[in-house]
């Protein structure tokens, strides 16, 4: 037995497809052509995809940037770009390389006016790599790392992150004056708020300092008097001069997902781009959604996007895409006219070299001809190893992007007769 | 603020009119119609439902039926049917009254012929209701109450207890001989698998000795060499002469359901009857699907069937549809165009007088102006109180029918002009 040779082909081909549309160059390359550039165009490229962006931008514009900057991740650029300047700095942790490039960032714009362009390209990862603390290294340091290990969701770390920062909750356009900022945005959080994407540096801040310092209640955070009174200082407002375009996000990955499930005549059907809820949970509810579906008689898909969660109890090696897969896999065990895979857009799902896991019918049962059953794989968070025995892994390599995770159901009766 | 009077009106109707679709004399009405009476005509109705079942069939056949028997749980029956035996038992745990009653069914079944038919009118809480145990009564009541103790789900504990039971995994229909049996079921198990649905007494027995062994070693049960040896002993086989029909289901409940929404002008989409994972993650989705399609500008509702699972965490007071509906207002809170409400077909959802619960984008802001929040209402599992607060209960008072609960999603964008 093996699995379904038709919806793994069809899989492969739709997780390839859909991550080809949210690469940083095609991503950029679209939201270029609404781009206004006027007087003097300054780029600054910022995120872990900073150097492809900046790259894309750079091969598209050439000489009308006057001048460029790159910050980006240790070991994430790839080369001189004309004459831009490369910085690479730390990631998750801020560190002084980080510090230096910002400073560096800041001096690039001052002195711009009114009819001047500031080109800033922004990706996943700006929050650590683009910052100029208001408080001492140290303590930053300290609060940055309770901010990781206290379970606060994407969207309070960044709340408070911003007020102890000179260049986030939109404090960085203050420094580019009256010049237009174009700001182009590979969105890795859900919901694309751009206060909220590498925490905002030009776009308005909706929090307020009562949000904060709940949130330092809340997580029981230790603060310092002059950290406290950060966070009571105004962050920035909304101003006219910054455009902002998401060229890139999770819902550009599901519809261009679903452009692929129905180039293979599948009937479409989009669930969520905010799936946000535990991988194992997600995997049994897209399982169930599957297996109700299986014998309707038609071939249709469905698709969410979002970024499921796990919580480590076992040992084993995993990423809550091949979770959300090995999940299903129990759900739709034996039935012939279902599949359920699910991909990061980033290509490394967890600590693995899969981008993410596939699961039709026929994989619990392979599983358990390999003396391993789906419950047990689950309960040690060893989806990897387990997809691996079934021929379940989806390999892409890394891709240099990041929109978060694309789940898709496949359903085709016909399969049920091919058998 | 109030809630969205329209969605709160549709979701009221929807309720009421699902519900009406699967009560017990609705479903037995069906069930009659295609079912084909011949000989002596005898009819045994076992069950929470089978008062009702018994009574709706009565009225529809009258004299046709030569005798009857009714097994329910004490409080359940509502006087008599013609010259019917009626027994009251004890549930979840069964007792002498019980085994008592089923060794009356089963000398009632005895002397049938090959004409002759029996009617057996099925519905949830058989599994304890109709028992004759093969071991003491002192250990199968202790094995029954390691099962419920052990959080092995329904499937695993029916697996073991139909192996210690004469009556059941298809033996009852031993006892039959060669009449034809029509089995008429109202189901409370997802996916309808009638060896599941009381433990199967008249429907071949899929699981094996193995199952039953291996869920002992998993959930570490202590039973005696007797008991042991049971389980391995063969359970009922297939048998041509009886005929099922599941007339009230949670997929009928659901398909009622979207009726309901259809009438009321939405488009309607199935997403799943089968949906089981835990109640507070079963409404984070539900409100991100509902987040997602929020600006459409679609009239569009999507409706899941399931039963899904509550951890009792906090010491509050509701139920798993409550916490669907309060977990999903989270999600949805702000939008005008969306609502997300949940319940329970037998109207009582948990330890309380609510069916279900709703929710709209105003619930988490309504209940935020009575200085609770969201988040800590589902952590302390206290979804009635909170949904109390915001006008979000939905009541119908007991309905007499169980085939377990059904979400719906309701998206209108007109909602958010007429704001």
């Amino acid at each position: 037995m093996t699995l379904n040779r038709h919806f793994r082909e069809d899989a492969d081909y739709i997780v390839r497809t859909a991550i080809d549309a949210v690469l940083p160059e095609a991503a950029v390359a679209r939201a270029l052509s609404n781009v206004e550039l006027t007087g003097r165009v300054v780029l600054l490229a910022v995120g872990k995809a900073a150097w492809r962006m900046a790259k894309a931008a750079y091969d598209e514009l050439g000489p009308r940037v006057d001048s460029g900057m790159v910050i980006t991740k240790y070991g994430h650029s790839q080369g001189p770009i004309g004459a831009f300047r490369i910085f690479e700095a730390g990631h998750p942790v801020s560190d002084e390389n980080g510090f230096r490039a910002t400073e560096a960032a800041i001096r690039m714009v001052q002195g711009l006016i009114d009819q001047d362009t500031v080109l800033f390209l922004l990706s996943g990862g700006g929050s650590a790599l683009f910052e100029k603390p208001l408080i001492s290294v140290d303590e930053y340091r300290d609060i940055n790392r309770q901010l990781l290990a206290s379970g606060a969701d994407i969207v309070s770390v960044n709340t408070v992150r911003k007020r102890l920062s000179s260049v986030k909750g939109g404090r960085f356009a203050g420094y580019c004056g009256s010049a237009r900022i174009e700001a182009v945005i590979l969105s890795d959080v859900l919901g694309d708020r751009p206060d909220m994407i590498a925490s905002g540096p030009v776009s308005p801040d909706l929090s307020t300092a009562e949000d904060a310092l709940r949130i330092v209640r809340a997580y029981k955070l230790n603060l310092s008097e002059d950290a406290l009174k950060c966070l009571s200082r105004p962050t920035g407002g909304a101003t006219s001069n910054v455009h902002y375009q998401v060229t890139g996000s999770v819902s550009q990955l599901v519809h261009a997902a679903m452009r692929a499930c129905s180039s293979l005549g599948y009937e479409t059907r989009l669930l969520t781009d905010g799936m946000d809820i535990e991988a194992s949970q997600a995997g049994r509810f897209l399982g169930a959604i599957a297996r109700t579906h299986a014998s309707s008689g038609r071939k249709i898909a469905f698709v969410a996007g979002g970024e499921t969660v796990v919580h480590l109890n076992g040992g084993g090696k995993g990423g809550r895409n091949q979770e959300i897969a090995l999940s299903a896999a129990a759900c739709i065990s034996g039935l012939d006219s279902a599949a359920v895979f699910s991909f990061s857009s980033d290509g490394t799902d967890g600590p693995t070299d899969a981008a993410g896991g596939y699961a039709d019918g026929r994989t619990a049962r392979l599983l358990e001809h390999t003396g391993c059953a789906v419950e047990d794989a689950l309960r040690d968070n060893d989806s990897y190893n387990a997809l691996a025995k079934t021929g379940g892994l989806l390999i892409t390599g890394p891709t240099g992007t990041n929109v978060n995770d694309c789940s898709v159901i496949l359903i085709d009766s016909d399969e049920e007769e091919r058998k």
